[in-house]
C-alpha cells in the first residue's frame, strides 16, 4: 500500500522515456480533497534544483493539489530553461486537472525531479510535458496506481519503498520514497510523498512532518553529501471524518518516516554493511546526534567496517573532532555488543566482535542521559565504482 | 639535507624493533644551542595521543632541548601506562643528554609517536627506552644523521621528506616530515620537525610557525579525518650569529612547510590524482578556504575524479553546503583549464577536460577578490583497500 491508501488520493506512474532503461519515470499524486493542506521540507543545500526552487515557493502557503515527480533527470543547474520546464509542468498539470473537474492553479502543483545533475534540456521537457495528459488520465485510487507511482520515482533503488499506518480513529497515512540512502550516484536525491486522510490543519501537518524528518531522514547520513533535490511532502485530504489525536498522528507520521528511512538504508547502493551509530550518555540530544553524525562521516571508520575491522580507535578519534560535552579519557565504544573500548582504552578483545550485515556501534560519553542514532553505510569498492563510473 | 642542515643540531635514527619491517623506527633531534627556543602546533583533536598531551604541556614555556620520535606505534588511547611510557622516555633521554654534558630536564624533551592507535604496551615501552642510549650515542651533525632521523619516522611513506632554505644573512632552516597526506591508515599522523640556527626569539618562532602551518599543512585536507598525533615543531639553536629579517624568516619557514606539504601530498597512499582546489573571487580568505575544504571532503567528487569524470555538478552542490558569501546562480567551475560550468550551468564541453596525475579545480564565486587553495586526493579502490585491511 502506498500514497493511495488514505481516502481522497489518486495516483499514477508511467514511462515517459526519460530513463534509458524504459522503466516508469513519471509519477503523479493528486489530492482530491476536501482539504488541500500540505507541509514540505526541502534540501538545505543553497544551490537547489529548479523543482525545489519552485515547490518551496508555491508550498509556502500550505496548500497544494498535486505533486508531479520524475526520475531520469534532476533538472538541477540547468538555468532559466530548466526553471521554465518546471513552471510549464505545473501549468500543464493544473490545466489538465481543471479540465477533469478539479479547479487547480499552477501554484497548487508541486514538482520533484531526480536523476543526474545537469540533465534538463528540450528532450527532458518534452518527455514530461507531453506525457502529463496520459498521466492524469491514468490516475486512480487503486493499490496498483499507488504502486505505479512509487515505481516511477525509482532511480538506482532495487525496490519501490512504501509504508502505511492507521490511526485508532480510522484515519490512514500512506507514503512512498525513493533514494539510495547513501550510495546512489547523483547525490542520492531523496524524494518522499506522504498522504493522509486525517482531518488536520496545516499547522499540525507541518509540526508532525518536521518532528518526523528530524528524527528519521535527517539521521540517515550515509556519505555526508547533501543533495540538491531532496524533498519530503505531507499532504492531507481531510477525507476521513473522525477526530484526530494530534499526538497519535504525530507519532504515526514519524513511524511512516522511520519505516521508509530504514527501507532506504538497507537498499543503499554499494553498501555491504548497514551501520547504526548510537551515542548514549550525552549531555543533550544535539550532542548525541553530533557525535553519531561525525563518526558516520569518517571515511576511515567506514572503510574499517567494510573490512570487518572493529577499529574503535577511529571512532574515538572522530568523537574527538566534535564540540560535544565529554571527558576524552572516559569514552566507551561497544561494537555488536562487545565493549572493545572502555574509558578511551582497549578493553574486550576485538576478535570477539562478530560481523553481519547489520552493525551496531554504541558510543557512551558518560556526560548525561541523552541518546540518538544516526544510520550510515560502509565505504566499499562498490561505492567507489558506482560513483566514479556513473556519468562517464 | 634535513634537520642537521642548520648549525647547532645533531640527529640520529636507528632500528628499535617497533616495526615488523625491521626498518628504522626511533629518531632523535638535539638542539645543542646556545638557544633552546621552540614553537609547536598540535592536533586540534580533543582525544589526543599521550605524546601530544606530554609535549603540549612541556613546550608551553617555549623551551625544548630535544625531540624523540618513533614510528611503529601511536601510543594513543593506551591509558595511564601509555602516558607513563612517554614520561619515562623523556626522563631517560634527559638523563642521557645530561650525562653527555648537556644539562637537560625531562620537561625539555618533546616526544612524538606515529603508527597504529592502541599500540603502546610493555614491548613498545621497552623497545623505545632500551634504545635511547644507543640513539643518543649515535647522534651527530652530519647529513647522514639528518637523513637517518627522517627515515626513522616513516610509516607508509615511500620516501623520506626533507627540505632546507637559506636566508640572505646566512642562517639556515631544515625540516623533515612524515605522513601520507591523506591515505595513510591509522589516521594519517603527520609529524614535522623544523630546525633553524637563525637567532630569533620564541615569539618570532611561534608567529612564523602558525602562519606557515595555517597556509600549508592545514590546507592539505585529504580525507577529513583529524589525527590524534599530529605535531609540527620548530626549534631554534640561535647558533648563527647574524641579524635576521623577521619577514624573510617567516617567509622561508612557510616555504619549507609548503615544500614538505607538497611532498606529503604527492606521496599520499592510494591516491591516483593529486587535486588542487582553488576558490577565487571569494569575499574573504576564510570563505575561500571553507569552500575549497568543503569540496575536498566530498566523497562523491573525489570518486568522480578517480574515474576522470569532470563532474562539476558535484562541485557546485558541495559549494551549496557552505555558508560562504555567493550567489547560487553565479558559480563558475574550471577543471584543468576547461570552464565546464559558468553561472551555475553547463558551459564548455566536459569531454575537453584532459586528465593527468595533477588535477586543478578552480571555483569562482564572483563575490570578492580573495583566493585560497586546499589540496586533496581522489577516492580510489586503493584507499578503500588500504584502510579496510590495515589492522585486521
Amino acid at each position: 500500500m502506498s500514497v493511495t491508501a488514505p481516502l481522497g488520493f489518486a495516483a499514477a506512474g508511467l514511462t515517459a522515456g526519460l530513463k534509458p532503461s524504459g522503466t516508469k519515470d513519471l509519477s503523479l499524486v493528486i489530492n482530491t480533497g476536501p482539504s488541500d493542506a500540505v507541509a514540505a521540507v526541502y534540501t538545505s543545500n543553497r544551490c537547489k534544483a529548479n523543482p525545489v526552487l519552485w515547490s518551496q515557493k508555491v508550498s509556502a502557503d500550505g496548500h497544494a493539489r498535486a505533486v508531479v515527480l520524475n526520475s531520469g533527470g534532476a533538472n538541477c543547474y540547468t538555468g532559466d530553461f530548466g526553471y521554465e520546464t518546471t513552471t510549464l509542468t505545473a501549468q500543464t498539470a493544473a490545466q489538465l486537472l481543471t479540465e477533469t473537474g478539479t479547479d487547480t492553479k499552477p501554484e497548487d502543483i508541486l514538482v520533484c525531479s531526480t536523476g543526474l545533475i545537469g540533465v534538463g534540456g528540450q528532450d527532458f521537457r518534452d518527455a514530461i510535458v507531453d506525457n502529463l495528459a496520459p498521466l492524469v488520465a491514468a490516475a486512480d485510487t487503486s493499490v496498483e496506481a499507488g504502486q505505479a507511482a512509487a515505481e516511477a520515482i525509482m532511480t538506482t533503488d532495487t525496490v519501490a519503498k512504501t509504508a502505511t499506518r492507521e490511526g485508532s480513529s480510522g484515519f490512514t497515512i500512506g507514503g512512498m520514497a525513493k533514494g539510495a540512502g547513501m550510495l546512489a550516484p547523483g547525490l542520492a536525491t531523496m524524494l518522499v510523498v506522504i498522504t493522509t486522510d486525517a482531518n488536520v490543519d496545516q499547522t499540525v501537518l507541518d509540526a508532525a512532518l518536521r518532528n518526523a524528518t528530524n528524527q528519521s531522514f535527517d539521521r540517515l547520513d550515509t556519505d555526508g553529501c547533501m543533495s540538491t533535490n531532496d524533498t519530503v511532502i505531507l499532504m492531507s485530504s481531510g477525507a476521513h471524518d473522525a477526530t484526530v489525536d494530534t499526538d497519535e498522528f504525530t507519532g504515526l507520521v514519524k513511524e511512516v518516516c522511520l519505516d521508509l528511512m530504514h527501507q532506504l538504508h538497507v537498499d543503499a547502493e554499494g553498501a555491504h554493511h548497514d551501520i547504526a551509530i548510537t551515542t548514549q550518555g550525552a549531555a543533550s540530544e544535539d550532542d548525541a546526534v553530533t557525535v553519531s553524525r561525525s563518526v558516520s562521516r569518517s571515511a576511515l571508520f567506514k572503510a574499517a567496517i567494510f573490512g570487518e575491522d572493529p577499529n574503535w580507535g577511529r571512532v574515538v578519534a572522530q568523537v574527538g573532532t566534535t564540540s560535544a560535552e565529554f571527558d576524552p579519557t572516559q569514552i566507551d565504544v561497544i561494537i555488536n555488543g562487545v565493549e572493545v573500548c572502555r574509558a578511551s582504552g582497549p578493553y574486550e578483545d576485538p576478535e570477539k566482535v562478530e560481523f553481519r550485515r547489520q552493525v551496531d556501534v554504541v558510543i557512551d560519553l558518560h556526560a548525561g542521559t541523552d541518546t540518538a542514532t544516526v544510520w550510515t553505510s560502509d565505504l566499499t569498492h562498490d561505492y567507489v565504482e558506482e560513483n566514479s563510473a556513473y556519468s562517464s
